[in-house]
């Protein structure tokens, strides 16, 4: 199998931090496939947290060398790999200074909240990890490509579930006869959250100070694994996370149904949040990219397709799962995070859109396409990292080991 | 001398982060006083800058363990010292344990926006030094004493200055016919700034997720430099900043004033922001801690008394000069911040006087006090350390050693 040509790209230099994980290896195929020239920094940390918790991706994702080998033998399309650390500024300059990005992505976070909730180390970790990170990438923009434009990925969830519609980014307030639009109030609920918070804050005032172009992505949780270009050899499969520390929402639900565990409704199953297929986040970012932010501008798009809850999303998998010959069942069981069980939500999400953006939506037809693919692999799912393993309430400072992560 | 016996602490274990420092050593001494069991916890990382880059009180301050040795010999009242820093978790939790404080009042912080602003190594100090300092502080109080409360510093200068009055910490949005209290929109204009952002941020939800009682004081400006105790004894003397990097606007005008240099307006001085005077911060601080906030609850107040404008300051201190014998000059020069000059200004300050808080307003009486003060010292002076020498614009990422520093 191999892809039909594409050219939309152009050439165009994008560097992808954090081009390892599992929405920057979709992006960084996906761009490369049309034409943009791509290099992956990542100092593979990812990796290294699934081999200090005992995790492990339900596809058998290979080495990083390997993957970028094989998509350059298979298409022609050289990715460029760098292999370090963004919260290095030796590293990430030199690497600034020899590919010399028209556009950096930057997806190099440590991303999961009960991760950064862990202990007190990792909740430092998370923060200096991500902070500095994007520190050194507004640093590295302004010295060494001050026209570079930076797409940075929050989350919806530094909006927390305000009792208000959910505006992108911005507010504009009319208090006591004045008005002003102003960032929008955010409330992350961990540490993770919260660095993606002050990720957003840092970053709006370095776009003015130093009249920088950037994008803030707040993006949905992500479901899904196959986009075109992963598919097309087994040594370019994407990773997919069902663990309780970095598994997310729809698709642990959706290995839980394929593996014969209950899906894991934490609480009452009344929080919504915003979701979008993985397809649609490799869309968003060319996107993103092709229409860049103006100079000393901080744009946010909210990046989701649909509004779900918890409950919702365990009953569309379980109507759908018949199908295919399964019948997950359903536990509530006691809520690890401090977050509302039952709450308004209503978040906009048009920019994108805007911009022409065509969503897939989430109907029975990828369900079932996901409950096979769960399936075909699950005989690598060590059930015992299903149960949510990681309290907000006892978060503390001695440092979990391996062995307190599983239930 | 000595002072009048006060009681009103009863032993209350007030542990002072940064107390060393130009606000922790006078809050410690008037705590001290007052009854309160006083411990202070400093890296003296302050004058480790000062060493840096060349830079001096202009008042002779001595050294901490000597000021503490002072202290306790013409009062009988020991204060507790702790040479430590606070992003050092084994340090903090000892400090904990050996002196169980039933408040933390957190002043241990880079302060400086300039500081903050020098080049990226010192833009990544900042923010690491201050969040996860706080982190820790948070950590430690939920390990080691679950019932002490937090009573941070943050600053008004996280606010930015909005086109809408500015709230004590939270604001009620009326939003397409919904209505909820979110936190107030904040937009730090330095990176110093962004860290206290950050905190307030860090603060607000592990007060919820950790049932913590949390005080977050958006602090004004401070002037002044003589509370009650700080006079006792020239070796209590509090320090008093006037360089470019750690002198605050209206200290700095008047040492202007006192030692012939012009005062340093920068751009058209429209720059308007709450003030107080330093016998108000300590003020505020006993009512802060004599008034705990709720557990579970970061309850803000809006500490200054009074807003000025950069313009207004130096009209009044050109007033009030030549009663001492001065008649200082106004020079205006380039503006090294990123900052509206001309803008809105009207932030609300009644939570603290609701609690009883008396304020020293600034009338002529006590410019006349300051400015004799800074002609007694005026031969300390460094006049080359005046003039602005930190560009927002030109934050790089080479780190600017000593000599650069000075404009
Ligand atoms: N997956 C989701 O549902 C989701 C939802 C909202 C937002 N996001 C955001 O999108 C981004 C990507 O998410 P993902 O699910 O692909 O995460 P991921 O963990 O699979 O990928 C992140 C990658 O960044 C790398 N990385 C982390 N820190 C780095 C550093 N300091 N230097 C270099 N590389 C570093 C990791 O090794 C990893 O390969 C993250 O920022 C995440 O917060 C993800
Ligand atoms: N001075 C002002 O006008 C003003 C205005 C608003 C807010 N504030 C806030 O009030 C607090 C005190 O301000 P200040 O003017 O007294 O500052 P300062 O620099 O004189 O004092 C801060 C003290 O904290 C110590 N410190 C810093 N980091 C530390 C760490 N990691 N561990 C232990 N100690 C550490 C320093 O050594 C110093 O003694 C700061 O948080 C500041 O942001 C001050």
């Amino acid at each position: 199998a191999t892809l039909s040509a594409k050219n939309e790209g152009k050439g165009k230099r994008v560097m992808i931090v954090g081009g390892d994980g599992y929405c920057g290896w979709a992006t960084s195929l996906h761009l490369s496939a049309r034409g943009y020239k791509v290099a992956i920094v990542d100092n593979l940390c990812r990796r290294s947290f699934d081999d200090q918790l005992g995790l492990n991706s339900l596809t058998p994702i290979v080495g990083i060398h390997e993957r970028v080998r094989t998509w350059g033998e298979l298409t022609g399309n050289d990715i460029e790999l760098m292999v370090g650390d963004v919260t290095d500024y030796e590293f990430l300059g030199e690497s600034f200074k020899s590919f010399e990005p028209e556009a950096i992505v930057h997806f190099g976070e440590q991303r999961s909240a009960p991760y950064s909730m862990l202990d007190r180390s990792r909740a430092v970790f998370t923060q200096y990890n991500n902070v500095i990170g994007t520190i050194n990438c507004l640093y590295a923009i302004k010295e060494f490509a001050p026209d570079c434009h930076l797409v940075k990925l929050g989350t919806m969830g530094e909006y927390g579930t305000p009792n208000i519609d959910i505006e992108e980014g911005y507010i504009t307030i009319e208090h006591n006869g004045r008005t002003d639009t102003l960032p929008y109030p955010k409330q992350g609920g961990s540490f993770y959250h919260l660095s993606k918070v002050h990720d957003s804050h840092n970053i709006h005032f370095a776009a003015k100070a130093w009249n920088i172009a950037c994008t803030d992505l707040n993006q949905g949780v992500v479901y899904g694994i196959s986009t075109e270009e992963t598919m097309i050899d087994e040594r370019l499969i994407n990773r997919l996370d069902y663990d309780s520390v970095f598994g997310t929402a729809l698709n642990r639900f959706v290995i839980q149904a394929a593996v014969g565990h209950p899906m894991t409704v934490y609480g009452k199953g009344g929080q919504t949040r915003g979701f979008l297929d993985i397809r649609d986040t490799v869309q968003c970012l060319q996107i993103a990219i092709d229409n860049p932010a103006s100079k000393g501008e901080m744009r946010v798009f909210n990046q989701f397709t649909e509004q779900f809850s918890v409950n919702e999303l365990a009953e569309i998998i379980t109507k759908a799962a018949p199908k295919v010959g399964l019948s997950p069942e359903v536990i509530n069981v006691p809520n690890p995070r401090t977050e509302l069980e039952e709450h308004y939500y209503n978040a906009k999400n048009t920019n994108l859109k805007d911009l022409g953006m065509q969503p897939h939506l989430l109907g029975d037809n990828i369900i079932e396409t996901l409950l096979q693919y769960a399936v075909q692999y699950k005989d690598r799912c060590d059930k015992t990292l299903i149960m949510p393993s990681v309290s907000w309430k006892e978060s503390g400072s001695k440092v979990v080991t391996h062995g307190n992560v599983k239930a």
